[in-house]
């Protein structure tokens, strides 16, 4: 048993660093010095609410889910892994039983323990802390030449990875994504590293537009106005000209993109999930990605009648080693994943700062907002 | 060229009886004398309104789409087929050459001329008229033994043909219908039959679901009790309540039903969408078959979240061999068919009292009303 | 630690009952008493040859896979069981960790530790013991009132629900069934009650044939006439000659069957298999369930130029659950699954008499030997 | 009535230059100026024993079905075409009844009538003509600055989608190709840019493997060292270390492949379906693309008990589209398709030259011979 610190959330925006102290692996667990862990939308809506959505803390709870670090201890009956090895972190840890479990879909098992996720009780303590042990089995060993920050970046692919399989697209299909952050540049590059020919990426912000086409995430970008009705009427209206704006974009061989064969939602908000509805073909699929309003109101019809069929994408299962390859590739079609990482904090302490950061969109000079990544060091002993 | 009459709508309830004339059948035509229609939802809102919806009838049109009949004339260039056959009409021409037609999925055509729908212009006219020449292709062959209003009940069968294939259901499933009309008794009967052990039929109206279980179209049944909330937060709660109560109903092996492997909707109403949202099993299909309300108010997270998918059924596609094999069938999973209608009219000057039977959901003797049929004879040409 | 006896096989035919020693259940295992085993032709092949094709026993193993008992012992960890309870066994522990572990299709997992399979090494002993140890996971609790040989039943019908699953049957399909042995006949029932509105099942055996329609298992059947030839190609003829006249088997509507939706072949010999590709349609699916001759000469043109996809079915995955509901039925087109078990013996000393009768395809009175169960009752501790 | 000249096949390879006379269009029918066809290896196969396999030919009979050309008169009820358009050919014309017609697998229509096939009788005979009238549903528009060779190559290209599509690759998934003929190298590249991150090619050509590498049809090659056994024994041995050798290929991130997820095999040769088996993953899929020996000898076990399933790939439906896509695209990850045509022959009299060229694997000078190309121009009516 040995001491470690850990950042801790007690309250809305109360973070505090405590020391823990930490068992050694169990038999089948590994002990993992966290380096890289990058923020997402989850983790700020627990910082600043503590609550996200429906889901409300119920005791102090560290935060972080998106982690790679590295190999410090090794269960007994654990094989196949070395002290100093890079893990990328599976923190998701489903019951293994349920028929969910059995048959391959364990992102949706009910008994499923999610680090950083206040729905299980006792909650799965998050990664903001020095160390963690593990199960070896959700350990994914990383290439010694990749960078942990591309290992943390391996969660939020998990969910582009998820979504490009659920999405089924046929080849050379066109797909528009809604939501330039991080999981929307990630649906449209596995989409088109996954073949689509091509992909639209629309955000109401054109420098995240601009991100997306200039770095090989998406095939072409749409601005989309701000514009907001009264009415639910007129709020349709504004999403089929939405729609109608997206299929005037232009293929990349000088097509305009019409219908849509899938549209990657990656926002939540309704405006977008509406003019998702429109943008697609007859027959065509609305991947539901984003987390967001939780009841909206929606032209049900619009899809029902030309059989669009709405598919939630919640998480992800079996993308780790699939996410390896991608994030390893150099080919002539994958972006550069590392410029995700936008902003760095070292340290636990920095992290209510790192919170801030990754509410913004852009920072005090005007750059991008993307992934916020706080880098520890196990107090020195995991050095950077 | 000779003559025949037909129902022809003016406008709001205004069917009038005409003349018309028909040319002999094109080379590739049959020229059918129409026997049996059963009345649609579709054709009672046109009757009433003039419109369906959005679409708006811009000229006068005969209604009545779910036909059968009797071969009377063929084509030049048509084999298989000789006067005297009793035939389905399958009413709705895809245009055969775009890519939907090409795959397969020829329902959601957007070059789909389907007769007694305002939709295309000129509109496609209905099947309410003495004769009418179709494509020999769009003709499917009965056994002589058939009845004509099992023929006509191929059109609504298809839908429910095209919802089982469409939701996959795996073996020995469970499977909730929400409503008892005729497109919910067929679809229970055809999960009944395709694999789904245990079929459950809610419905508002107790007749009905009793109606459904005791003429083997579902396992078992459930009536849902009229509730409406005043904010769409009581209408979500009251939607989870029922989901929870169905969950209750037991099996036939004498457990709780508990959460369903799918939903088939057939009554567009949002409090049974909502419902079928809160009752499926995380990985569930929630299928989309009535058409109703067209922009409703959903849980929209309560379903991505647990990725059950919402998918729509529009018609069909090459259900017709399908079903005449499923009305043929005399296995004791199979429900009588026939037992749908209810109440038939004869010849076109009756078509106005059917459709206000059609309109109701019990007759003046307390019977229930489910198809209304309008038998029809050519002018005594093809005796009924 | 206590002591059990059990059957153990040194050599060809040469099996021992000997006395072992079991330690308590693992915080997560069970300790079964088991009750009813059937034996299968692996089993059968072990006990003439010490293997089972190119797998060789490396080391004495007792046999039996398909098996039900009680529970006499639980694990500190486990929960959800009580002693006295009655459960399947699903014999096979996957490693949990691999891609096609965790994809959901553990039956192709390459860490795959079966009992009374020789390939894993040290060999996972077989179920023909007094009591084992097994995961509380692995472990399916029966209705108090279901018997033990249909919990053993379980098992083969997993490969049977398996085989439905993979051949995706759409609504009211043709299926052909080879071989009318036990699982001939559950995978039969299973394309029965999962939506094939036809099933015509086959073998040389006319016996089998009538017992298999006469108690409900399919529809229909054919009785194979036995030639052979002299080259592939008058073998091929064959083949062809045996397609055809199956495809004059009359459907229950009383039309020919023609060419079939899928094919089940359940017996792994040549001829079937050729006949199978055969006997599709286009587009149509060979499902191999049968293990037979491992290099087979076939018409693979014919196949491939029709699309008729050839599909392995190795074992099951996650149908212990959906098989308890299918024995569970009483509906009217359910078989009895209990009149499979023909023949018993009572304890581990009648196993060779089992052995032999389980050679057989008649027992000296005529009657037909489909599964031959053996009962157990741990030296009069777990009453039969 | 005007009149053309045509290639005829008479006999083994007795090809004759004839006039034919030819019909205006019919209303649904367009007039095309064949300007270039590629020869294909059915072509080839009538061309030498005027039958192709099974098929034998009856009448004299046109070769030629790779063809695009230029339209030179319109039928009086097509739309959206003019004079001088340039179109490819979808020359098989399928019933558009059938059920697999309806359900979108009209390649495998019975009914088919495919040009250059001696199957239906009479013969619909091939392209390998000045003009042909062909139906205006199956000729493909193609955009202007679009070269008529590729053009051609939409045919075989359709093969490869059509593979491509029935494999449904996962993202990221590693690909073997038997053969790196036309269509081996179009099902690479179709494989490589629909998701398939490591496409490795096999042939027994080292020319040819170089080939596709250096010119971005695949993304790694193997060389298969020339072996044959005496028995069927020795030959599954070759086949497993075939596939153990293509096994130790590195990937572009330089791990070994392994076990593939997908066998591409478009040689049709028996030691490359066997290796094909043997090299795929549990659960992996065996694509038969290539037509060969009709009868084989499989180690079917291998197969079946991993679960590799053996799927045909008979040409190609609704890939048109698609293909003009593929070929119009400029994508770094897209190879020069027109690379592929490294022959060129001009006119109706140097079709016998064509086809013994075509009949080899490298010309005089050592080049490769890959899509041999005869050009027309309608005796001078359709330039060049």
């Amino acid at each position: 048993m040995s001491s470690i610190r850990a950042s801790v959330l007690h309250g809305a925006k109360d973070l505090k660093v405590e020391t823990r102290t930490i068992e050694p692996p169990a038999p089948t667990d590994l002990q993992v010095a966290v380096r890289s862990t990058g923020l997402c939308g989850s983790d700020l809506h627990y910082y600043h609410h503590y609550r996200n959505g429906d889901i409300i803390c119920r005791e102090p709870m560290s935060l972080g889910h998106e982690s790679a670090g590295v190999v410090v201890d090794i269960g007994s009956a654990v094989t196949g892994f070395k002290v100093g090895d890079k893990v990328a972190l599976e923190v998701g840890l489903p019951c293994g039983e349920c028929e969910r479990c059995k048959e391959g879909r364990y992102n949706i098992c009910k008994g499923m323990k999610f680090r950083s996720s206040a729905k299980a009780f006792p909650h799965a303590q998050g990664t903001l802390q020095d160390r963690i042990n593990h199960p070896a089995a959700w350990c994914h060993k990383l290439p010694d030449d990749m960078s942990l920050d591309l290992g943390a970046i391996l969660e939020p692919l998990g969910v582009a990875i998820h979504a490009v399989r659920r999405a089924q697209l046929p080849p050379q299909s066109t797909v528009l994504v809604f939501g330039a952050g991080a999981v929307g540049l990630l649906a449209a590059a596995m989409a088109k590293i996954s073949g689509a020919s091509n992909v639209v990426i629309a955000d109401i912000d054109a420098g995240r537009v601009d991100f997306a086409v200039q770095n090989g995430f998406a095939h072409k970008g749409y601005t989309v106005p701000m514009k907001r009705g009264k009415t639910i009427e007129e709020n349709l209206e504004i999403a089929k000209e939405t729609a109608a704006e997206v299929g005037k974009v232009q293929k990349t061989t000088g097509e305009p993109v019409g219908e849509v064969d899938a549209v990657f939602e990656c926002t939540g908000v309704p405006s977008c999930v509406q003019a998702g509805i429109y943008a697609c073909r007859p027959g065509g699929r609305l991947m539901l990605i984003g987390m967001g309003t939780p009841v909206q109101t929606l032209p049900i019809s619009a899809a029902a009648l030309r059989e669009v069929d709405i598919v939630g994408v919640f998480r992800y299962a079996n993308t780790y080693p699939t996410g390896i390859e991608v994030v390893s590739e150099k080919g002539p079609d994958y972006p550069d994943f590392s410029k995700l990482v936008t902003h760095r904090y070292k340290g636990l302490d920095e992290i209510p700062k790192a919170f801030e950061m990754a509410g913004k969109t852009k920072d005090e000079d005007g750059k991008l907002v993307l992934k916020v990544v706080i880098e520890m060091d196990d107090g020195g002993r995991a050095r950077l």
